[in-house]
């Protein structure tokens, strides 16, 4: 995959024990318009912190991503390291550091190893190239079975341009404002204010709609950087291309949020939890996330039990005032709740609904028009092995 | 153990397919001064609802209590179906059924059985003794591994009294006003505002505090009954006997609450976690139950795996304004976080607090002078068992 303007490199510098690789660059030939958002922890790591100083310009030139250790609850040394590493980066590519975005993932607590950190980055800025991409998405990786990463292509004005993305996420994900590392890059021309707002726009329906756990990180981080090689003129607000690349856009990052709940830790099924009927979209929302990270609810669809009960009892303690004799629950159409009362009639088609890979639980309260997805996986046997070995 | 005034029975009568004992009587030789606290979630099982508006009169003389289903989500047969056991109940007691309260645990969705519930009331009503305190509080378990029994005694104006109480629960444990079915007693006299107002505070710092898996059942009620057996003076609002009672109810129900977390399903731990120094104690609470609920940190408790960034992780997510620049987080007094700083050298000392069956994590945030604590469980393998098995 090539991105016009772009280069990329993916190496391994000794940060993973497993020798597989860590750090990643990815280079822009010009200084790029720069949208992004963060993680809304308290807690933020020292590389979100020093990222949300360098957005203040708006202009990003080149991102630095470690990946095994998180760099968070690092103190002042852990802002320090993030520095050092960004104006490293700077000096070996030649740019301005103040134009370098960190970002790292991994284990909370530990300090940044500076001396495979400095030695990456030497390693990185010599095998820096435009057909690189795919090695940046592996070196972004922690407990991820997959690489994630998807293109497209529109034309704006005229132009035809190209969006790519690529992400990291397996736990530690839930949807508020960002909840992963995601990349986001184009050649096309796009004015700031346009390019924050759809990255907003798109992030709400896609990266904030996806649980697998329930727990939100430090780092998260999702960026989006257009360099304008393409020649087009920029995009602006309220403009016909706008909504193109709005799309596109969207498409891009759904594909990628998906690809995170399918890599669940653990996960052995993609789970759409579709609310509708509700007075407003902040409670059907509501509901859809209480449903979706029920440990109740994640380990019947891990059981493939159809187990309706569970997923009432959840819908009624989301703190949104609901009428429990309008509610219906069904599985991919089979009803399974009706006018709040179970129906076990349909018990075994429910089950075998729930032996699919995928399948979509649809709740109708029959209170108002608003509605909203939550794509969630189940919890397994696997998610426990994983967070439960001794440091993972 | 015996409760002057009362009488119990503990009978199978078939509801549960493994012929285990599944219904319980409580019965007072007359009506007594009643509290209760019900689920808060929308979703409410017809038991509740009928037992709602029993509660109106505030006199109990009776519990009608079944295990195996939960009569929830059964629309206005279930409602009809809950008043028919109460009458049936009342019928063989000969006392009026609207002095009887009824309780259903175990399965939602399903109808209940009103064959087996009608044979069950007969054989209980044959069977009901002074004695028989046991029975019945094992007729009243579904997932529990073992009976919930706390008791105590003391002098009021002069009389001794006796308070006990039973409780089920291991699974759809949450804090949020009642969590489970629990029944306390006592032979004292209690007048009714200052039996209420007991049955709450004493609510708060124990059934309140504890968690499993964060999921609140339809069902969920704590009733709280004094026949004034003992012939004390009632006790009054502000008395100094009104203190002396609610010490004792409160010890007895955080033995209760205890033993719901020791048998939280799956439990190989159980863990407090303490929030200090917060500006209120709403905040210690919310902070608290986010660190306690987190799949990551439960995960890492049963690993004994002394992770806290996963902690660090929780308490930032919290929606509390916090300073992590001023935290400190330790295990059992060992130190693993320190302002806000990941405290490495004491690993093998936190690992070694982990591997005990029960400890406390103290989290400090430095903001104010207000606490809370939230007792919680791990999450095992054996939690995903119990609950991804087809229709546990």
């Amino acid at each position: 995959m090539r991105v016009p303007g772009f280069k990329f490199a993916g190496v391994a510098c000794g940060i993973k024990k497993s020798r597989r690789k860590d750090l990643a660059f990815i280079l822009s030939e010009r200084p790029a318009t720069a949208a992004a958002l963060f993680t809304t922890n308290w807690v933020r790591a020292a590389p979100v912190i020093v990222g949300m100083r360098r957005m203040r310009r708006g202009l990003i030139q080149a991102v630095v991503i470690n990946s095994g250790v998180a760099n968070a609850c690092t103190g002042a040394q852990g802002v320090r390291d993030a520095e050092t590493t960004c104006r490293e980066t700077a000096l070996r590519l030649d740019i301005d550091p103040g134009l370098v975005l960190p970002s790292s993932t991994g284990l909370i607590g530990l300090p940044l190893p500076m001396d495979k950190i400095l030695s990456g980055i030497e390693k990185a800025a010599a095998v820096l190239s435009d057909g690189s991409f795919f090695q940046a998405a592996r070196a972004i990786l922690t407990t991820d079975r997959f690489i994630k990463t998807a293109s497209a292509s529109c034309r704006l004005a005229g132009k035809q341009v190209v969006v790519a993305g690529m992400a990291k996420g397996a736990g530690m994900i839930a949807p508020k404002v960002a909840t992963m590392l995601a990349y986001i890059l184009t050649d096309a021309a796009v004015e700031p204010r346009c390019l924050r707002a759809i990255l907003r726009n798109a992030a709400a329906k896609t990266f904030n709609a996806v649980t697998v756990d329930g727990d939100m990180s430090t780092n998260d981080t999702v960026l989006f950087l257009a360099n304008g090689v393409a020649g087009n003129p920029p995009v602006r607000s309220g403009s016909r291309e706008e909504e193109v690349l709005l799309n596109v856009v969207k498409e891009l990052m759904g594909s990628l949020a998906l690809k995170l709940v399918e890599d669940g830790e653990g996960a052995t099924k993609v789970v759409e939890v579709r609310v509708q009927g509700s007075r407003s979209s902040a409670e059907a929302r509501k509901i859809a996330y209480t449903v979706a990270t029920s440990q109740l609810v994640k380990a019947a669809f891990f059981g493939e039990d159809p187990n309706y009960g569970r997923i009432m009892a959840a819908i009624g303690r989301a703190e949104v005032p609901i009428k429990p004799e309008r509610v219906d629950v069904s599985f991919d159409g089979v009803t399974v709740v009706k006018r709040g009362v179970g129906v076990n009639s349909t018990e075994q088609e429910a089950a075998r609904v729930l032996k699919q890979p995928s399948f979509s639980v649809r709740i109708h309260l029959r209170q108002g028009k608003a509605s909203a997805s939550v794509w969630t996986s189940d919890l397994s046997h696997e998610y426990v092995r994983i967070n439960s070995a001794y440091r993972t």
